[in-house]
């Protein structure tokens, strides 16, 4: 599973470098919006959860990877297109990662299963939509998608399965069942239903 | 005063799905703005006192309240314009109740004057700046109207009067006074004066 | 040291002010925008440290001082095209005083290298970040500008300089470095690479 982790950092933190390029932003811009995009969800899950200071912040491998990833994606830039889809199931596997680590750890903190489900998706997502905000858009998971979706079920589905198996079983099937919904609702174009005024 | 509290969840909480409905997001969105918008303001305000999780997080009523707002204001969207005015004098009485509410976590947390307002006016109108952060908008509250300084006021008010009187006392006036100045703004069209350049 | 400090509280609130007024903001709006500029990147610091209530919504001067400052700024803003030179150079003070601070809070609570060097940088440029974020923009250390990166750079050297000697001397050293290579930044209209996509 912490591999898997790593692969969620990587992908999100590319996310993050790729914006910051489409914004002509300069390398400390990609650096940052690497960080944020991979990083900010669990910072906020931790303050939430009163971990002081956040785990992101002082576990080294993380911020490392977060930066490493972002170098990574600059040098690498000009053959984007040929790994663009790769990106996307990489974020999926992270969607799905970030997921079951957020409910598992908001599910320690004794959460309901609203909060766990809450947590469990601002872990996943809240990377993404402070990314978005810093560069001036509406986050995309408000906008389209069917993004955060498969995070909040992932994240009420780990406290039901943790109920009556051990957290192990509930973290390795929300990764697996969060990640495949993504997977198909990329593939299916899932999403939404906008509400229609009038 | 519980009552009351819970008109401003959902007068908040439709603001944020006439938002979410206003710029086309999906249902999501419209869950997502209005959770934050009658939520993170106490939830912005539990953090800077140190509590945690935040109480709206983990006591259920009040997300739920929140996320029932949602769909039922999603349901009588055709007939909003009957009852957008309503929605302002309960905005009002939300703005009202959050602010004491706010002051009172705040001067209980042992915050000096400036603290307690400055808490007070984040629990009222924090979530409706970060709703309009999230849609790419310049927060209402520093545009125009008459809006978070009764909240600021009702701060001040808070503290000067819970030093002689009872707690219930402060909560119960300072609820009446932030909305009635409130009220008595959208009657009047109250601005606070633009700076001019120049 | 303490000073130099309030000369930092008095050009960010300054800039917060401006900005109020270059998008015709109320009054409240400059308030709140020179608060936030000033007080926001400590309070964040303090937040991730697990500090709390944020010293600077507690320590009366803090506030009073970039309160004050926005109305000073106000009440000059006729004379600003001569002053806006200097308010430069107090920024650029400013932007020394909180590295050095935010980098010895962080040490002393333990935080590794890249830690002391995120949380100095947060706590001198995330109050600019946030203001920008408020008027929707995107925030200018991201756009442009030798800005955050002397504020980066004043972190890891505070650190290593801590090892070995007093944190007082880390303390000034990091201050006039921090100061010093802003200063020339302007002088010598240094920048980042932009990312070149191809």
């Amino acid at each position: 599973m912490e591999v898997i982790n790593y692969i969620g950092i990587f992908a999100f933190a590319a996310s993050g470098a790729l914006k910051a390029m489409e914004k002509q932003l300069d390398l400390l811009g990609a650096i940052v919006l690497g960080f944020v995009t991979s990083l900010a969800g669990g910072i906020i899950a931790d303050i939430l959860l009163g971990i002081f200071p956040p785990v992101n912040l002082v576990y080294l491998p993380y911020p490392i990877t977060a930066i490493i990833s972002v170098f990574l994606i600059i040098l690498i830039r000009k053959n984007l297109t040929k790994i663009s889809k790769k990106l996307l199931y990489f974020d999926a596997i992270g969607l799905g990662a970030f997921t079951a680590f957020g409910a598992q750890l908001a599910y320690f903190h004794n959460l309901n299963i609203l909060g766990v489900a809450i947590v469990a998706s601002i872990t996943a997502t809240g990377g993404g939509a402070i990314r978005d905000i810093l560069v001036s858009e509406i986050p995309l998971i408000l906008r389209k998608d069917f993004y955060a979706t498969p995070s909040i079920i992932g994240g009420f589905v780990f406290y039901i399965v943790s109920l009556r198996f051990l957290d192990y079983i509930s973290l390795i099937l929300t990764f697996l069942l969060v990640t495949s919904i993504r997977l198909i609702a990329i593939k299916k174009k899932w999403e939404l239903p906008k509400i229609n005024i009038i």
